[in-house]
Formats: structure tokens, sequence, C-alpha cells
């Protein structure tokens, strides 16, 4: 396999770039592995850690790269790409991670060789961020989307599938305006319901021995994405909230019927909805739902 | 150890139950688990899988049962508990592991032998209901809450401790109206907070396999308690119905600010909203928190 040996570069050494960093290494995907950050202590952490062989400036990272990997928050990738596109070399390959994919596929449609850049969202992470909290499996068994293929070149394409495999994951194809409003229903709602279950749990429950004691109870779970990085997420928050919005006023509507239900009183009410709701049993197992 | 092997009745053979069973008779705490259930598919399949010994009815099992626990909605406890106390002997003890305590509190204390009952609940659980739920090590490093311990005598409270600390769990006394006002916070609202995450998951997303191709990115953990029995949860919203309208108000008015942060795109507001939530990763490790 030293053919593939490919030289990867890494922009943003946090749990998604340092986990792909370790993965692509092990499996030898990545012959060399350089890496570039603007937080000094996590660039320093990545090299003690082996996650990467050696940390570059920006400009020499985007000439050595045959693979450039932008693993940074959505709004600091909007202001990298172009620049990092301007000075890669006519076989490089860039692909970005970002949990939003609209607004970053219509500014690299503005860039001439947008041919070479793949807009990628594995769908994978954890409540935990930095480079000490990248591990190779991360992306195992999960599915990598790609947006608006049709704007990159084959080869990119072949490249990018190849990694993602290499990764452990599956590739899925969706034009970047449905993959925005899809993943504001199925992941950005989910980390606003949580951060305001933290929030709320928080202001009411005094006695932080209490939540510890009671956490067991489904609390630890439900309000684990509480913990998510504030720096990663406004920025999908905010370039993404006409999505957001709709399906979050949705929730709370939700909730208020739901509220005045219990206020009711109505157990067979109660009983009703929450038995509609089970049914997302089966759909998270894969199964074949019928409603 | 001989001695201690009691015979211990079990009124509802489901996940909490059925995993108590397991592990009482495991650690000979138990010689003998008789069981009742008014679902006979679930009597016969506790037999099948060996949780009980015997299959008794309600009358039998209270006549012959050292320990009675009390495993069933909170609504059928209400019913089921002053039957069996006018039926035990005069040396059994009688818990119940329900949600919330203050009704099932207020009730014993119009019962002659209060003092032969326990009010429990053991902060342990699963989304998954019925015999084949039940596992020995459900309640591991679990804490049992024991409300009202000043009305159960000191012998019931003796047996009590030993029989949580066989299951693994460390005990910790509450009085149930506190007991009732915290649980609402910190375990009523995720469920109602999860199962709303799913109806409005359901609701607009047509496609279940985007649903499950995205569940990865957070929504899994979030809205797993959304697979919960509404059987065991509609009677315990309506129970507690006065502790949770409190925090589930407080839960949407948080979310209704958090709507217009996102409305405004104040990406400085978002983040220092999110970094205050953030110490609840603290919290959850047990940790002193200075807030």
């Amino acid at each position: 396999m030293a053919r593939e040996e490919f030289t990867v570069g890494i922009i943003g050494l946090g749990l998604m770039g340092g986990s792909a960093a370790l993965k692509l290494k092990e499996e030898r995907f990545a012959g060399k592995i350089l890496g570039y950050d603007i937080d000094q202590d996590h660039a320093r952490e990545a090299l003690a850690l082996k996650i990467v062989d050696e940390v570059l400036v920006l400009d020499e990272l985007c000439y050595q790269s045959d693979l450039l990997i932008l693993a940074i928050p959505v709004n600091k990738a909007l202001l990298v790409l172009p620049e990092v596109m301007a000075k890669i070399n006519p076989y490089s390959i860039v692909i970005d991670l970002g949990s939003t994919k609209q607004r970053i596929c219509k500014l690299a449609n503005t860039l001439q060789n947008r041919g070479q850049f793949v807009a990628c969202h594995p769908i994978a992470g954890t409540e935990n961020t930095g480079p000490k909290a990248a591990f190779a499996s991360l992306f195992q068994d999960k599915v990598n989307i790609i947006c608006d293929k049709e704007n990159s070149t084959t080869g990119a394409l072949a490249l990018i599938t190849r990694m993602s495999e290499t990764l452990g994951m599956r590739v899925k194809y969706m034009d970047s305006a449905s993959h925005d409003r899809h993943i504001a229903y199925v992941s950005h709602l989910s980390h606003i319901t949580s951060f305001m279950l933290g929030k709320t749990v928080l202001e009411v429950e005094n006695d932080e021995a209490n939540i510890f004691d009671m956490a067991g109870s489904g609390f630890a779970s439900t309000v684990r994405l509480a913990k998510s990085s504030p720096e990663m997420w406004a920025p999908i928050f905010k370039e993404n909230s006409d999505n957001i919005l709709i399906v979050l006023d949705r929730y709370i509507n939700n909730l208020n019927k739901m509220r005045d239900l219990i206020e009711q009183g109505d157990e067979e009410d109660l009983t009703q909805t929450m038995k509609d709701i089970n049914i997302i049993r089966s759909v998270l197992d894969g199964e074949q739902v019928t409603r």
C-alpha cells in the first residue's frame, strides 16, 4: 500500500481532526500527517500525543499536503477555505467536516478550483473537545454525508470515498440545502433541547448533590450534549438559523401541548401521545416503519 | 449466609422487579423468589427466564413472603398497597420502587401497620420494559432514595438497607415532598423533553432513513427516553404535575429565550449562554462547583 501513503494536512487538531489523523495514519492511508492549529497549546499537545508528525505554518501545510482536512468551526472554515484553495497545488484535494454545508458550498462555488473541494459531514462526534479527546475509532460504522458532489471532480470524490472507507464510514450523498434542513431536525435541535435542559436544571436545583445522585434516572444521557463546545455550536446555530427556527418553534409548540395535557391530568391522552412516539425505537434500529 | 435466605415476593415482573429478583437470588439474599403479575404472559416469561421460582396468586404471595417488592406503575401501587399491607404477616416488610413518593407515603400513613412499609426509589432504569429487559446488575453503583424513614420501623429500615447494599446501591434519605420536587427537576423533565423531541422529529422528518443516518450526531442519546413505557410514565406525570409544571414552564421559557438569541444571531450571547451551562459536566462528575 506504499503508493497510497498520502501526505495529509489537518487544519484544526481537535476531536474530529485528531481522530481522522489517528485512523488515517494507523491504516497507512496517510504516510505523514501534518498539522496546523491557531491554538499553540493544541498544536503542542497533538505533537506530544503523536496525532501529527509535524506542525507547520498554514502556507507550508498547503504546499506539502495531498489531502487537506478542515476540522474547525463552521465560521472559521468560511474564512480559511478561500485561502487554502488559493495555495494548494493542482492535484491536492480539500475537504471540510462542518455541521452546516450550504454556505460553504456556495462559497466554494465562487472559487476557481472548486472541483478540488469536497464538502463532507461525518455524522460522528462526542461531547469532548481538543486533541486529548481524539480516538481512532470515532468514525467507525458512521455515515459520511458528501454534499453537492456534482461540483467536485470524479478524482476528488474517489479519494474521499476511499478516505471515508478507511475511517470505517459509509458514504451518503445529499444536496447541501437538504442536508442543512435534515441536520437541523435531527442534530441541531437535539443540542438546543439538551443545552436548555442543563440550564433549567442548574437554575432550579440549588443542590448539585441531588443532580449527581438522581442523574442515573435518564438525565445524564438527555443532557450529555450540553457539555458540547460553545465555540463550535454558536456559529452552527447562527448559520443554520432558518432551518432551526422552524423545528424549534414546532418543538416549543409540542411542549406547550404536552404541558396542557399534564395540567389536565388526562392519563389516556398522555398515554396515547407517548405510544405514538415510541416508534422512534424502530426508527433508530433502522427498521421499516408504517405511520 | 443461610439464615438470610429470605422469601422475596415480587409484584410486577418487569425491568425493575425482574432485575431485583435476579440479583437478590444470585447473592443469596433471597432463598426463594415468588412472583405475581397481572399480565399472564409476563408471569410465564419470568418463570421461563428463571427470574422467579414460582408464580402465585396475590394472597398466597402476601402470606408466604418475608419481603414484598411492589414494582408496578405508581397508580397501580396506590391500589395494591392497602390490599397487600392487610394480608402480610406481622414480620413481613413491604417496599415500593415508584418514581413518585408523596402520595404513596400519605396513603401508607393511613394504614395500621405503616412501620412495615419502606418507600423506596432506586435511581436506576433503562428505556426497556418487561421480564426480558431485566438484568442482575441494573442497580449496581446507583442510589436508593428512602423517603420518610421516620415512619418505618428500625427493623424494616435495617432490612432494606441490607437489601439495597446487596443490589449494589448506596442509600440516601429524603422526605417524600422534597423527593418529588427534586425528581421532577432531574428525571421527569428529561423524559418530557425527550418524548417531545421524538415527536417533533417524527413530525418534520418524513424520511426515516435520514433519522437513522443522522442519529449518531447526538439525537440517539437525547431521544433515548422517548422509548420509555407510556403506561409507567403517564401516571407519574399526572401524579407529580404540580412539581413538573413549575420546571416545565421554566424550560419552555428558556427555550423561547434561546430561540430569540438564535433569531438575533448574536454569537457572543449564544456562546456565553452555552459556556455557563457547560459546568453541568463537573456536576455530573460529582465535583465541587462554584456558581
